[in-house]
């Protein structure tokens, strides 16, 4: 009792037992060989809000898919992978899952498609949204919320050449009021997370990531000394003020790779005119301009 | 330190000071009022998966809607809220969110409608939730996931007569991963969930409620003396082994109602056959009896 999960600051790797998943799976080497070629690790987002979409589009599911369209034929050079997020597409409504199937048959092949959606129910209701989004959808990945436990996340893992991104440390302000609460056995909540979490891939046919937030670079270096092999989905860049290089330098996994940092508002919304396509490439651009050290 | 937020078992009430949220809206109103007229407390849960619909139903989204309404209509005057999933309608792909909006029309007024999501995310996103279900499809309740805390959960409190039953303790056997972990600050995850979740409805237009299981029934009457006021939505009474009695006397609020009873698969496919809505009523008039001596 007492003991914390991680030693002090200045403790080295290797006096660190890490908390061991499974073996790279499809999803890893693929997100690698996006690197590779992008020479980046950026996500972009889709966080589609039609009130901050451009002037000129139609404020409906249609000028939504062209707005996500554009974006990506823009930067699918630039992209590891776009992260549309659920919670946009739901708010159009009765045609939202429509345009979501449609947004992701125009994701290029050697990109990854991950959904932002933080599900997560009893075991027969995640075995529905993970029909619905892995078998109906064909996402590569997922987000998911860990606060009911593995038997909540399990049956997402039954998809092979996926990864399931457990919530771990997000990025938003109020991410302290239970993540950070501190354990009578020792680490914070987003620890305990981490280490449960990265065990329940193993055996399995999907894999278990993290979703580790920009805005605790800290955190985010010593969580990574403990889970070297676990893909990070790494968002709070851009808008929420994460710090890029702390995350490029810290958040790669062992082999180099392993990381996708989400840039959403910053990207998409870079210009509210018809150039809002180009203004998009330009921020890709500058973002993986500053990522190509770290992947060359 | 150390100290523990509840006290011995055997410590009275009186000593415990309670978590207080804010004064009853009309969501808990129309509770007390639903309680009354069917002297009872029973929420019908509406997994509609199809593989357990009976057998003479079309497998898809008409079938699951003429399945839906039918047991409404066997349950109307037994029932105080319908809770069907979101996760089984996104199951059905591109026509599930028409099919829960066609569900919601035929939801009688004196009954509410909880819909069960377990959404939470970052504010601009929970802002699109909150749109999606408490603005297009007019929910009068919803379940939220509380692990990203405080500004995840404010968006849906901004919507008047609304209540959002927060993930408190859940009745799945792995809620024992994170929410019984012992806190250095004292007290369970799950208290300090509760203690918080309550808190955050202060001021706000929309009430808070808690999603505690009926797997636990000592913690579910601590958890009571705590917040003798906020609304108690419970799974896990029947397929899950719940203990009804224990929960009926226990879980009410401090006016002997705010408590909602769940019960999905036990009522809704009880039978298999043709005579599906009628055996749904059985199994529903069954519990309401049970109910019958603390609602009358």
């Amino acid at each position: 009792m007492g003991r914390t999960l991680f030693g002090p600051a200045d403790r080295t790797q290797t006096q660190l037992k890490p908390w061991i998943g499974r073996s790279m799976s499809r999803f890893s080497q693929r997100l690698k060989a996006a690197s590779q070629r992008t020479h980046g690790c950026l996500c972009v987002g889709l966080d589609v809000d039609l009130s901050k979409m451009p002037a000129g589009l139609p404020k409906d599911g249609q000028g939504a898919l062209h707005f996500c369209r554009s974006i990506i034929e823009a930067t699918r050079d630039l992209a590891v992978a776009y992260k549309p997020n659920m919670a946009f597409f739901e708010s159009l409504g009765a045609g939202g899952f429509e345009v979501m199937e449609r947004l992701r048959q125009s994701v290029p092949q050697d990109t990854l498609f991950v959904l932002d959606a933080k599900r997560g129910d009893i075991g027969n209701t995640s075995q529905a949204y993970a029909k619905a989004y892995y078998d109906l959808l064909k996402c590569d990945g997922i987000t998911l919320a860990p606060y009911m436990g593995k038997d909540s996340i399990e049956p997402f893992l039954d998809y092979p050449d996926t990864c399931s991104f457990v919530l771990c440390l997000t990025s938003n302000p109020s991410s302290a009021d239970f993540q950070f609460q501190e354990l009578k056995s020792g680490g914070k909540l987003y620890e305990k997370v981490a280490q449960e979490a990265v065990g329940w891939a193993r055996g399995k046919k999907g894999e278990v990531g993290l979703v580790v937030g920009a805005t605790q670079t800290q955190a985010l270096k010593d969580l990574r000394r403990r889970v070297p092999d676990t893909p990070f989905l790494v968002p709070g860049v851009g808008t929420q003020g994460g710090d890029l290089a702390g995350v490029l330098k810290e958040g790669r996994s062992q082999d180099g790779f392993g990381l996708l940092v989400n840039v959403s508002r910053q990207v998409i919304y870079a210009s509210q005119d018809n150039n809002f396509a180009e203004a998009a490439r330009d921020a890709a651009k500058k973002l993986t301009d500053e990522m190509k050290p770290y992947f060359s």
